[in-house]
């Protein structure tokens, strides 16, 4: 169970490897209230790594979802400017954020779906300049987990004890079975980025996604892309590692350039509720068709947000080696399911992923072909026969995966 | 315990006797991370009344103990802007505010007296808009307790179960016990506001404290004075019970007309902190001397905070046989305590103890006696043996307390 030293090593990892708290420095963590051992922990270790200051934003979906069934929309949809200030506050004063994702997937199952999306798009929207900083890496973010007790009964239903499973999971997704989990870390990051390093020096045109379950999908990528992998550099040239766990090497598809047919490998758990077996299909960059079996009112309104949850703004790759894609567990979580597969994702692209994207304005990033929204949803499509090619301007094909794995 | 059955009915007694929650309202609730459980039955209780939007502020010690520990004084006192705000809010929107009072008495006894009392003072000076506001009862408020460990753990340190036993304490005084609680409520109420009504028709100009512990203290009244008790009413017209449990009756001293020695009956928690065994002396209503037996600085700190903390802001009348009192349980919280023994409170008066105080200035307030600081903080002075005896301008002397306890 993530106690004892066990939970010490997490909280080090998440500060030193994740956000790379420095001295003086101010930090915010997200924690929801049943797990608030963690908060306590990670807020020592980082008073002990001498920050500035550090302060918790308490969460809670059983007061969340009782908020969803009594209140009336127009009263969920009003954001307090308070709050509002209060995420732009840790921009202004440039405070590391470690948000600690441990969502009941299915807490708003009983909310209906246009009033969960009309209060996620007023949020989106309030909150819009934080979440464009935070992906601009204007402040060292962090995204990690720990089991909670609803999380953990849903990826281990028939479980004597879902949440010391969830634990044990989370634990070797993290490297925290490893002996040094920092140098493990550090020997990790080392390998996605030689990833990263190969793609971005083959400046590939597109990619060809397919396989046998009706995929057929043609993403182009900016002329600008910039592939990333786990270490990104903030604005203020240190570095720092968004998600822990971490496996994949992404970068921006051009908004217009997306054609074809995806079809989804895993379940999406976007807002409380579960979109499944699901397809989009794209003409020049935009959704001009989708189905689900599950959650189809969920995705429609997530496509419908705006005009940029029609069009994708990541596409990251994944092999099937992945050690989340070997432990064969769907997460219910975005943190964990998009490091065990390939995925794209609806909506709003990094500017990082563009050649000096920091520094150029919406419009220009616009212009090169970065697609932007209030939201940012992966969704997974990576299967055990996937095959990925790059195509070069020239038209030359060189394969990146076959069977679902890297072959480069 | 606090759980079931009587989680809900203490849930109601809040909302409906203590603050009086209307339809369509918002409501705050202040609540300890541990008891999320209480928080959210409150939430639910308050949405099945009505409620427009519940928000949680939720709080935790042990973070706040590293952030004392380890942040340096000036940050401590650095109160962002949006918090600040977002207190406001709750008076901009005429929300309804329950703060559970659950605090670990000696949380901070190790971080250094004038550390914190910089801190608090800080936190004051921020929040006195909204201090001043909840005061003046420009919002309904309750205060109300549920046991927590740590709290627990002093209050019995003997027990097996202290969680448990304090749980059984606090549902006696919120006479959850009883078959009707609502009703037991009531008849309370009716009890304590006829005694308020009796000492407003005689409209003392002095009372004189008197025991063999060496309290021998005159407390000069206001010519506007008005004794209030656990019904009031707020701003906007409709009645509230601001502490639950109450049993005091209450007025404003004259700032200027206190005069003479009081001692300690209980100690003090202020701000994680025991004061135990202490004296005051008065001179026209201010502090000219002082003695502690224990926590001498912690008082130091809390009487130099500023100049309306050397003189005094409430005077409260509480028999020895109130129900807390009869317990003999020393809770180390004021909302207990306080109800447990007469009382009076360095700092701040309540402008509700003056005649239409709510539609006088500060100016206007301070001219005719009432006192004004950062703090409000109550002090036990209530004996087995005090004497407590009315004077009339003409100099008619009336018996109010013999051996402890009400005479009228």
């Amino acid at each position: 169970m993530l106690d004892g030293k066990t939970l010490q090593n997490f909280a080090l990892l998440t500060l030193k490897i994740g956000v790379n708290l420095q001295k003086g420095q101010g930090l915010e963590i997200a924690c929801p209230v049943e797990k608030h051992k963690v908060a306590e922990e990670i807020t020592k270790q980082a008073y002990l790594l001498g920050a500035k200051i550090v302060r918790v934003r308490w969460e809670n979906e059983i007061v969340d979802k009782l908020s969803y069934t009594y209140a009336d929309t127009p009263t969920l949809c009003d954001i307090p400017k308070w709050f509002i200030d209060s995420k732009n506050y840790l921009v202004e004063k440039n405070f590391c954020y470690v948000a600690i994702a441990a969502d009941d997937p299915s807490a708003f199952k009983d909310i209906p779906s246009e009033k969960l999306a009309a209060a996620a798009k007023a949020r989106s929207k309030a909150l819009k300049k934080f979440s464009d900083c935070v992906m601009a890496n204007g402040i060292r973010w962090c995204v990690v987990s720990v089991p909670t007790k609803a999380w953990a009964e849903q990826v281990f239903p028939n479980s004597l004890d879902p949440e010391s499973d969830l634990s044990d999971a989370i634990e070797k997704t993290m490297r925290l079975d490893r002996e040094n989990p920092t140098l493990a870390w550090k020997e990790h990051i080392d390998n996605l980025t030689k990833k990263a390093e190969y793609l971005n020096y083959k400046r590939f045109d597109s990619l060809h996604f397919k396989n046998g379950a009706g995929t057929d999908l043609t993403v182009g990528l900016l002329d600008d892309h910039v592939w990333l992998s786990a270490k990104e550099t903030a604005k203020d040239g240190v570095s720092f590692v968004a998600n822990m766990p971490t496996e994949e090497v992404f970068t921006a598809p051009h908004a217009k350039k997306v054609n074809g047919k995806v079809v989804s490998a895993m379940p999406l758990c976007e807002n409380g509720k579960i979109i499944d077996g699901f397809s989009l299909t794209f003409k020049d960059g935009k959704i001009v068709d989708f189905s689900a079996e599950k959650g189809y009112d969920a995705l429609k309104n997530l496509i419908e947000t705006d005009q940029g949850t029609r069009r994708l703004g990541e596409v990251a790759l994944i092999g099937k080696s992945s050690p989340i894609a070997k432990s064969k567990i769907l997460f219910f979580n975005t943190l964990f399911d998009e490091n065990a597969s390939c995925h794209l994702a609806l909506g709003k692209g990094y500017p990082t992923t563009v050649k000096d994207g920091d520094k150029l304005s919406k419009e220009e990033l616009s212009k090169l072909g970065l697609n932007d929204s209030v939201e940012h949803v992966d969704f997974m499509i990576g299967t055990e026969d996937l095959t990925v090619i790059g195509i070069e301007k020239d038209g030359t094909k060189t394969p990146i995966f076959t069977k679902g794995d890297w072959c480069v």
